[in-house]
């Protein structure tokens, strides 16, 4: 079953479009979790939230942060997952990216040693080095696109002055004109986070596995992205709670026409919250009101 | 003592620029070398090869690759290093990137526990997003600006319209304009890679410890870059060998004033050579001749 498939069945079974950050900084966890306190931090916190998640993200940095040790607990925790939930996506957050054959060792870290779902990488090589992870057509390949950091723009808003003229052979300008609101630009140019959404949608996409990220702190972008890329690519949205994301204004721009469409990630909020469980809850209830 | 001053050190001990990239590819190594042979192997060529380079670089792939036994591996050889041959530079190839504080946990990883001397970093969440390295004034933080893969230009060759007009308002624009060559774009836009030095050089390096990555491929845009980023700052060059780029070309367009500013990597021809050690020697005193 391929990663889109496995998430809405996910999606459909928890009613849920929840996605937990198992993002288990050890200098907040409890010692006396001892030498394993990632992984048994990381379970409690699965089987807290399981029935309230389409899927559980888990960020490299911070299990790379005491070097081997942390990579182990990341695998004990992938492989619990995929022991006794293997109906819930597991997304590698690991925003790796490299030159052509060198990403093979990545693809065997996330898909073989870990046995993850799904994977983040950066855009920055472009394509043609990153096909070692688009070829995996079974995974989800989700490509950065809009970050949820406040300086995110000093890159990704750079306008492309040879966006429309040069860099959309493919699609006819009229189209492309009525698919994105350039008020704001009456030139049509487009910013890189604009690029990036359309070549990940029109080019890159050719297995049907790749989402973006937009950050749950840029609405206005979300909005632009959900209408470059159509209907039917999922995106992954972080920010919401610790960061500051808007949760309505998210929904609103992002979701697609069938109600669906975004994976909304919480980590800290939930993961460090005194109840996970109700937390995790009151978050997929608060999303279903708008979808 | 700060990067680049070991790394000038080590450029005068060995009289080389010459930086090999011990890019131990599992698949390529001796069943014989057992459990340890990514560290086995990384030692014997350290051995061999540590008269002729001024630094070694480690590229987390091709650890990662094999989980955290891979990742016990990297440490070994970097601890060897560190202990034995502590005045080599040892740069960790690691191309990172996250949001704010997240990058602490990769942070942490590169320099204390691994205790490399300099790690790589993508630049496409910007400035904010990546202090945590650029903070750690000691360390070397090399950007990422013109990847060495073919297809690199499909992002960071994007031109940027409002390059002169808006994003370089702290330089005066008769000197931007004197310092680049721009006769093929009349308009004075950029492409995002200048762009990317450009920043990196006037605005990311406030600790004095910022170098960037271009790829032997791109001697053109090599040139570009040392007018963008001036006399002082050290770019590091992958693609030297097996990817094919040309050497006199890339040192003519990179060198500094000084006939240094330049670290030459070299990987697979090295490492996987019949001897290593004159496989080195023979490119250090090649890479002499245009010094």
């Amino acid at each position: 079953m391929n990663f889109n498939k496995k998430l809405e069945k996910a999606i459909k079974k928890n009613n849920s479009l929840l996605c937990v950050g198992l993002d288990s900084d050890v200098d907040r966890l409890r010692e006396s979790f001892g030498e394993s306190r990632q992984f048994l931090f990381n379970k409690s916190i699965i089987e807290a939230t399981k029935t309230h998640v389409c899927s559980y993200k888990l960020n490299t940095a911070f299990y790379e942060a005491i070097g081997h040790s942390g990579i182990k607990a990341l695998k004990d925790t992938c492989d619990y997952l995929r022991e006794k939930h293997p109906e819930i996506p597991l997304i590698i957050d690991a925003k790796r990216g490299d030159i052509g054959n060198t990403n093979d060792g990545y693809v065997q870290f996330v898909f073989t040693y870990l046995g993850g779902d799904a994977v983040t990488i950066n855009p920055y090589f472009g394509e043609e080095a990153i096909r070692p992870f688009l070829n995996k057509k079974d995974k989800g390949i989700i490509v950065l696109c809009k970050t949820s950091n406040a300086g995110a723009g000093e890159i990704q808003d750079l306008v492309i002055s040879n966006g429309m003229r040069d860099l959309v052979p493919t699609l006819r300008r009229d189209a492309y004109n009525a698919s994105l609101d350039f008020s704001a630009s009456p030139r049509n140019d487009m910013k890189l986070y604009q690029y990036i959404a359309y070549q990940v949608s029109h080019e890159w996409n050719k297995n049907k596995n790749c989402l973006l990220v937009v950050g749950a702190m840029y609405p206005n972008e979300l909005k632009q992205v959900r209408k470059i890329v159509g209907q039917d690519m999922t995106l992954l949205i972080p920010g919401i709670g610790a960061q500051g994301g808007d949760l309505e204004a998210t929904l609103k721009a992002g979701l697609n026409s069938r109600g669906r469409g975004l994976i909304i990630n919480s980590s800290r909020n939930i993961v460090f919250a005194k109840n996970p469980r109700e937390e995790a809850k009151k978050l997929r209830v608060e999303i279903n009101k708008f979808c």
